[in-house]
């Protein structure tokens, strides 16, 4: 049974009256929780067609009310950490109408855009951010001589990130006034690591404390948990202006680094929440407020299993199923593969960063518990820790999201690089994540990487191929593969989200040589080459087909490898075909195509390429399909681009004109 | 008066009878304190004359030689934060006869390299590394079930860095042997800050303290500071045995963390350090020394001037002084010209991460200090904070050296260029860098940049260029420029270590106008034409003069704008000449080179492209002249490229042989 409310259809009498944060501010205290469990209908009803972060938003409810019943946005200004979290807050700064849109194409977008709403005072997507802007908010303000509010809106996962640190340890300097309120659900995608999580579970279990920064003014006051709030509120007004000790150990973390922490609070307690955020607006410098929610809350089936319902598909409102999964994907492959290659070879050990789930790595997890590591929303710490580790022998696999790899950049080239170590980068959702939309694509890893002179980059265009490269990575490192390659330093495997697709028309993968690619279908001479790297591949195979009915033959080449490029082939395409064309999904400038231009410059070849991937925007969520439909990504795409290179729309190309000028010149 | 050892020539006494850790053990204790002194002498000696990282060294002698002395390399592994204070270590494992060419082309490097000793277990040069790769060392230790000790020295500096804090983090979890020597010298490159800073000043104030991690088993004893070691041993090796309440504060945060915190101990003691290391030997689980040294310590200019003689050029051995300053660099040009802009636009503000000297802005902070932001070894908090300061009205330059800024990469994809906000990266030190070799090189920023949708990225060729696109960048985000253009999002200037050198044959800079390159010199129709980005200019100058004197006249371009490209100019240029040679102090794959490659592809123009610049290594230390010879990127270098397209040798490349096939087939 699920959540009562979404059985009989909702009269969302308070919400619908809602266009504003001042609209809020008109109703009685007495109504709000009420609005809560509106608003939580509403979440329900929307994720359960769209899909969504829905149990994220259930916990913060309560909380999203508070802060816009005791700040004045757009002049106060918010920042939710990572941002997922913030459906309430868009319903209840006038997008309440649009809400049904959410995650659709042209509609409102699962995460903060500043150019959505004023009221989305900062874009956030990745986390721990929002304590680090809002600082650099507050002190735009101290400067300009304004005084609005700035809030940040953390999650305690995001503490595990080292930019939060970063960002405390600034602001316990600073000593301007700001607010955190630290939103303490214990979880963050997937249940929280490390000794910060332990350390606040401990706060967890503390009465309610107020106390100040300031070492020579200590202040304690402990009230029962979830007494009435005006105590709350008096205990931070007295703050800093009575001496009680001992201090209690519990708030001694936050308060070193400089913070007034109040907490813990009841975080479904709207109107003890209210008075609590009144309290923190009259302490001076940094305050930390620390809140705590429960995931999922007031829906049982979020509530029960807030790890799966993180983010999902459509699902049942009432019971809280999900259509049943389609096969493999590529995470799940790349899991299955590695928990494979784990039995045979005691030095694979598997890192990711706060995506066991999303990875697929979970399978290896339970598989070998011990060489396992998750460890936290971390990514540069995972790769360097990976590096610490790959020097001590062991071949670590390194699973991260491409949008998420970039944190951990630099460690990838001075950790990883400089020193050549074995260290294999599992790097998923490449390419165009869906959704998710524009803070998440994967669309700069290729140029990013490439730069680097001993990285090996590879790209499976089937799940099949991605097991092949998996299995030749490894070998790699040891110079066992079956071309007797070896290769001292990173090798980056670049898939996407989702699966491929099966086709009668694409060939069995052949065993993968060093640098290779692989030639799926040859075309005509002086006919056009189509030369794709990773799921791209199905596009051209498409496009292929597709032009073959209409007597035009193209040449597949499936690259597989982006560094180092198949130059021999490269040499003898632009030798026998009028052009090229590259596809990838990644950002044209620095990507794919782009090394196969230096490939032929560099060679002396000249030939016509034109290239096909993200030209120079940030994706907009849709489905993955939309995007690679807008991006020209598909197999229409993929024909276009042939047929104007051949001229057979009767539409020649500009760019063909100047193409025969320079060669008859 | 200077180090009283370097007046007279030193007898080394002990150093020159050690090969390697094994000697070191040799001795009798009473020895240390004096091979303490033959090591600083040595130390002051060879950086007297080849420069280098002088008070960081001299602060860690007794340290490094209690290391040695304790623990067994290369068994056990010791990783060296930074890496920059590893001339102890490096004299002291069998590098003492090379010593001489410290950072010489060829010679020892000034941070460890796994390539030059067995010795140095794991490469290091930017901050915050060490407790991440030291705990992945210490976790395949405990997989293989082998029993060597790790250990991590880390300068309080480095835990402003996110990356440390994550190490911690995730170490409090995982809960494995190994000891972090936390060398707090009050500074990193500069004064230290942030509230860590502030916590790490109350703990020196204490007794030495010991207690475990284990919150149910917390033992306390205080020694008096500097007492003998044996009761140091002695209150570790009964941690965890006795309770005794209250808990002293001091070391609370580490604890919570999930640390044993042993200290602070007076890191000049070298027998009290071999004692203090021995009892960490004894821990169960991570362990935290704290030991308090002075940088400099043992020759009174350094000691006496730690901020200057952090990383210097050659100096008097005695006096301490330096060889006259040359003129301006691109540093001072750059601070002095924000200083300028500052005092006509209150929302400017200047943002740095740790580098208030290199980036020259400690003019600027003397004279706006409220405006000056120096947030600790923190780049993604840096990045992030200037977001958040320019969504809130203020005009950030955020000034990190080129390395370092790829620390940061993920924030200005998703916190600035996503948002399209008005930040000024001025990024110091791209290109080659000289003596810091490999790992300081500034040979990415490009590639990775230049990918983003609406970023703008200048390289100035002279210091007065750089003044110009400083106050270009400022006025296109306000839409203020002489061309009236308007922008959003982020600009980038890039630009050399060093100075531009005054050349007779340098046409004054045009006003800048956007997306548009200066054409510097017209050469013949039919011949090359260089196109040269940045500091490179130089070379192309240097280069179309020298072939004018044997009767080669080459067009030479300064880019000035590496995106948005000349595209205009670049048609035109592959419509009248040759070939075109683009110069760039960058990676080749993905750089200025690169990008003219995807604008001739995109406009279907063909004409034969030479890309120099940095090609698939990373360059090792030596002067950047040096480095730029090595690079091709000198003017020889350019010249050569020139005569080879032209055949002017009698060697006509065989690239030309696959150009002329090319375009007759």
């Amino acid at each position: 049974m699920g959540y009562d409310d979404a059985v009989e259809p909702y009269k969302a009498m308070h919400l619908e009256r809602i266009d504003g944060p001042d609209d809020l501010k008109q109703l009685t205290r007495a109504d709000l929780p009420l609005l809560a469990q509106e608003l939580r209908a509403r979440i329900v009803e929307v994720c359960a067609r769209n899909g969504g972060h829905v149990a994220p938003n259930l916990g913060v409810v309560e909380l999203t009310i508070a802060l816009h019943r005791v700040f004045s946005s757009p002049d106060d200004k918010i920042v939710w950490d990572v941002g997922h979290q913030t459906y309430a807050h868009k319903m209840l700064t006038g997008r309440n109408g649009r809400f049904d849109s959410l995650r659709q194409q042209g509609g409102i977008a699962g995460f903060p855009e500043r150019g959505e709403s004023k009221h989305d005072h900062f874009g956030t997507a990745h986390a721990s951010t929002a304590i680090s802007a809002a600082l650099g908010m507050a002190t735009a303000r101290d400067l300009a001589g304004r005084d609005e509010r700035v809030v940040a809106v953390v999650g305690d996962g995001a503490l595990t990130g080292g930019l939060a640190y970063e960002a405390i340890n600034n602001a316990g300097q600073l000593k301007t006034n700001f607010i955190v309120v630290l939103n303490d659900n214990e979880f963050s995608i997937a249940p929280n690591v490390g000794a910060m999580s332990t350390y606040l579970s401990m706060l967890r279990a503390h009465p309610l404390v107020v106390h100040t920064a300031d070492l020579t003014k200590r202040v304690l006051r402990r009230l029962p948990f979830g007494q009435v709030a005006t105590k709350a509120i008096r205990s931070a007004e007295t703050a800093g202006r009575k001496t009680v000790s001992p201090l209690p150990k519990a708030s001694v973390v936050f308060e070193e680094m400089g913070f007034t922490y109040i907490g813990p609070c009841n975080g479904h307690d709207v109107n003890f929440l209210i008075d609590a955020l009144r309290a923190c607006t009259k302490v001076e410098g940094p305050v930390l407020l620390h809140v705590l929610t429960v995931k999922g809350m007031g829906f049982e089936p979020a509530q029960g299993d807030a790890r799966t319902f993180h983010g999902v598909a459509a699902f049942d409102p009432v019971t809280g199923e999900f259509a049943k999964k389609s096969g493999t994907t590529f995470a799940s492959t790349f899991a299955n593969e590695a928990t494979k290659m784990a039995a045979h070879d005691p030095r694979i050990v598997a890192v990711t960063a706060a995506m066991p789930d999303g990875t697929g790595l979970k399978e290896f997890a339970k598989a070998y518990p011990a060489r396992f590591f998750d460890v936290g929303i971390a990514e540069a710490h995972a790769t360097c820790f990976a590096a610490g580790a790959s020097a001590a022998g062991l071949r670590p696999l390194v699973a991260i999201y491409s949008t998420f790899l970039q944190r951990a950049y630099d460690q990838i080239v001075h950790d990883v690089s400089v020193q050549s170590l074995p260290v294999t980068f599992c790097i998923d959702r490449a390419g165009l994540v869906g959704d998710d939309g524009k803070t998440h694509q994967g669309a700069y890893d290729i140029a990013y990487l490439r730069t680097l002179p001993n990285v090996v980059i590879m790209a499976p265009s089937t799940e099949d191929e991605l097991r092949m490269m998996l299995r030749y990575g490894h070998a790699l490192h040891d110079g066992t593969t079956d071309d007797g390659v070896k290769h001292a330093g990173p090798v980056a495997i670049r898939y996407p989200r989702g699966s491929s697709a099966k086709r009668e028309d694409r060939p069995e993968p052949a065993a993968l040589e060093f640098g290779k690619a692989q030639v799926l279908r040859e075309g005509e001479r002086d006919g056009v080459a189509i030369v794709a790297s990773g799921i791209c591949v199905e596009a051209a195979i498409g496009a292929a087909s597709t032009l073959a009915a209409e007597g035009i033959e193209t040449t597949v080449v499936n690259a597989r490898f982006i560094r180092p490029l198949d130059i021999g082939l490269i040499k003898k395409l632009a030798r026998t075909y009028r052009a090229i064309v590259t596809v990838e999904e990644h950002s044209l400038a620095g990507g794919f195509g782009s090394a196969v231009l230096e490939a032929l410059a560099d060679a002396g070849e000249m030939i016509r390429v034109v290239r096909l991937g993200i030209s120079e925007t940030f994706v907009s969520h849709a489905t993955q399909a939309a995007q690679r439909r807008v991006s020209g990504l598909d197999e229409a795409g993929v024909v276009k681009a042939v047929r104007e290179i051949l001229g057979v729309d009767g539409k020649i190309a500009a760019v063909e004109m100047n193409l025969d000028r320079s060669l008859s010149s």
